[in-house]
């Protein structure tokens, strides 16, 4: 568990005085013509957040109250690559939403949700499912994401996340949420030949 | 109550020759670094108008007549903070739609819909439920709101409101409508430290 | 009736050489700073294809075939308004769907729908309410409105319509459709103060 | 059937050399002015993937786990072109969901879904509808479309393809999927005179 400021140390420090590390510090990451490159091998388990990073953060209402979000089928594919590994994966979800359960039935992801603090939810995940916090990567997009970011070893959030969860996270992702953040994931940062797999 | 125009007071007149005025006019609201600062404090209510505040103003209509609307979850979190303060809200709508009682019900905020005038609607709820216009903030983005926008003592608006309204609102926000202008209000207008509220 | 291409005519030939028209010619619709006036006391009739102006052109399709449109709040403000004039309001869609129908419905307007051939269907329906298709302004953006767009005395597209469409339009307005056609048509093409009417 | 890079040779190799290239080996795809135009007349068959092609990518979820997809009207009339022609016309979806089957049904196409492996299934159809793949032209956006896009004569796909995608291909469209990709395929590659058609 690591409390300070990931995003200076990656973005600041690391680029601008490497020299200073000892490279055995961060085995399974690292710093590439400003694009952060983890090793999925170094993983036991990824935590999604829902809104805002599986979805653009919208929700359509109708007039029965049954609520619609928008997600991306590139991201179907992301889990489909993802599931042949054998990283955990989980949604973790404030909102108590069948629509959640219904997208993580779809992608074959279990869903946490209805869950109030996701740092004790992520504590008690860990110890029920026999993994590692430091081996674990969240992503999250917003402020009730802030504690969850910081407790795992690896954080990272779409493009357009909350400027305090931008500051915090250990990867900063190119795309905004529901735009294909696990297509990013799987194919710019753990850089997964996705042709190789889909063999 | 106030019938000049608060844009051009805030945004052209106090920045250039703040000296002129005293500071005790205007003790709830200050202008740092073209960004208005309103305390809390100073509110007894905020009502909301819904289409293009609490959503994009589209609406999404299917074969059966059953309407759609777009909203942010990131509001929703905003009213979660509102709802903890002692100011009282409303949503005050001139449709008469299932969808925005749906979306008040979610986000435990009382409607008030089918408003054919929105001035009087307003002066009747301000008496009935005993709070002071003088001290409300009224958010609208259309011309159906521009009375009630010069009733309260305080008016703010979506980035793309209809010029007009945009022209006699107090606080002009950088977002769009159903962008999380609730959040802006919270975070930006109202400073509130929301990682001390989620807490 | 007039054949030649109305598009060059106000947006070429007008403003470098409008001295040797004369101004009786056009007695209705003026050519101020680039942007066209047209007074909607010479008006009939306004006729509206529904995909792509009312709506942004999109259709939402789900798993039973139920289909949505998206379409602007805003535009129920300037039917309230149109409505008030003496000018013979008409949906005419090739679509058969009954979202063109709940649309109409929520807006007040007659709708014509299933058209194969709108250039005939305007005739009879000019013939049978009695308005004359030289005082009749049809609002289209694509191909298959092309020859009601030429039939009638005025017409009008969004700014994202086809180009061939753009070409012979009388009108081209400022907005993509679906962002609000019909009330810029009222505030800015027939210049119509929108307070007074809401008062 | 071709493996090297059509992109290249259209885009960085023809403009520059077209010299060294005898004009008989492409007989039914000329480079004019950047674009590329190829004579509907050489293909016995188009075959579309689904999403990302006919669709922006995107998916509703509601809660139920109904899904919705968002398609273009625009791409309706450019079917009813195609369809007035000999060309074969299929939809070729991984995706196992009624709504594809609701939208062929809408587009009057039919669908093949479900298909694991594009490649096989491609094969299956040409033997059994009897035309031939090096006539055929494949239009797709994501890494499960590479195999197909390489299989047949000609491939097209929308601007926001994957970068892969976007290599193999021989036709790069200038719009996103689900913004009028087959309007833009009747009317700028195949140059067909809509007006024309739709009379």
């Amino acid at each position: 568990m690591f409390f300070f400021n990931w995003h200076d140390v990656f973005n600041e420090v690391l680029p601008t005085c490497f020299s200073h590390f000892s490279p055995t510090v961060f085995p399974t990451i690292s710093h590439i013509n400003n694009v952060l490159i983890l090793d999925i091998k170094a993983l036991e388990a990824i935590v999604f957040d829902f809104d805002g990073v599986l979805t653009d953060n919208r929700v359509w209402v109708d007039q029965q109250g049954n609520e619609s979000v928008c997600c991306n089928r590139s991201d179907g594919l992301g889990f489909d690559v993802l599931r042949k590994t054998s990283v955990k994966l989980y949604i973790l979800s404030t909102e108590t939403n069948p629509v959640v359960m219904q997208r993580g039935k779809k992608l074959k992801v279990p869903v946490h949700q209805g869950v109030k603090n996701k740092v004790h939810s992520l504590q008690t995940l860990a110890q029920d499912a026999s993994f590692d916090l430091d081996k674990t990567l969240f992503v999250g997009n917003d402020l009730n994401d802030y504690g969850a970011m910081q407790l795992c070893g690896f954080s990272a959030c779409p493009a357009d996340s909350h400027p305090q969860i931008l500051e915090v996270a250990t990867i900063s992702l190119k795309k905004d949420g529901g735009q294909g953040i696990v297509r990013e994931l799987v194919e710019q940062v753990f850089e997964i030949n996705m042709l190789e797999f889909l063999k």
